[in-house]
């Protein structure tokens, strides 16, 4: 109806990811996420959802849990890139009154432009700490694979809006000849909540 | 506990799409699928579960359906790579008792060796025909991009496996500013089906 005031807004190009690096890619990440999640158990067909909240933040070389990661494997922190801590807390449809909670911190190294090594701290949640290989693809994905003693993960995680990332996520058997289950969330910026 | 006998079975490298092309995307999807599919839809916080059977055949230049649907986007059939008809069944957690049920075919246009234009006809479910830009990425992901009048479509499919197929698809605002809906699917293929 009113073209006019229409063509008055300037045209913006379409976000894209392509060419991203894992800098660009972390700084991006910083902030406050909801998170929805979707989980395929590819064995017996079940579906399971979870919804949380995300926090990421910039870490410095010197916090304690980035140096003790960096001393369990044998890390040198003059090679670090970045690093950061991720928290999470939500509920799963499975068990509504289970609080999923959680904290990590995450140290990227870089072996090149394109590629290296993440490292994984134990975190509140007793995870088990690992060490995976990480490289940006051309368009944008920042893919990790972790291998475990009796199991293997990879991840895909890319921005398809500054405010929109997306994660597909499947644990493998160990060897990675098969996948046990597929997921997926969709994690959209908290407005407001500053970068 | 027999080591020996493990020793025994030869290591296959595992399964990567890298550099996948897209005849060989296409080939490799041929047959019967089960999915698993979840919606996100971003402003409502909702999920949706869909199961459904999906099968894919290939069909020739000489189809009634892919002649036509050339006929309407006035392509020329000796420009035609491939062509598939895409036939689906289902069931959403929605609505256990309406059967989501379709079939389209799909007619891949090359532009050059990584992309071009992909036709789809209107099916029998009565979908809107379509005219998209695919491209394969060097990891081995099929990307497919559709705009219409008042929206846009990005779907990203790739194999993680042989026998598992991977799609990420978003529904997008007109102009790529927003992501309304992202769905994310797990295509087993099924045992026994043939290729």
């Amino acid at each position: 109806e009113h073209a006019g005031s229409e063509e008055s807004v300037p045209a913006q190009p379409p976000f894209s990811a392509r060419g991203m690096g894992v800098e660009e890619f972390f700084q991006r990440s910083i902030g406050e996420w909801r998170s929805q999640r979707s989980s395929h158990n590819l064995l017996w067909q079940q579906f399971e959802q979870v919804e949380s909240e995300i926090v990421i933040e910039n870490v410095t070389a010197e916090d304690e849990e980035v140096k003790g990661v960096c001393e369990q494997y044998k890390a040198d922190a003059d090679s670090i890139a970045l690093a950061i801590r991720m928290s999470w807390e939500g509920t799963s449809d499975w068990d509504e009154d289970e609080v999923l909670k959680g904290s990590t911190v995450l140290v990227v190294l870089k072996d090149s432009e394109t590629s290296g090594r993440l490292l994984r701290s134990v975190g509140y949640a007793e995870e088990i700490p690992a060490v995976g290989q990480w490289r940006m693809e051309t368009d944008g994905v920042f893919v990790l694979d972790t291998s475990y003693d009796r199991a293997g993960a990879e991840e895909r995680i890319w921005f398809a809006t500054p405010d929109l990332r997306m994660r597909v996520s499947m644990i493998k058997t160990a060897g990675n000849t098969g996948v046990l289950t597929a997921s997926f969330s969709s994690e959209i910026r908290r407005r407001g909540a500053g970068k």
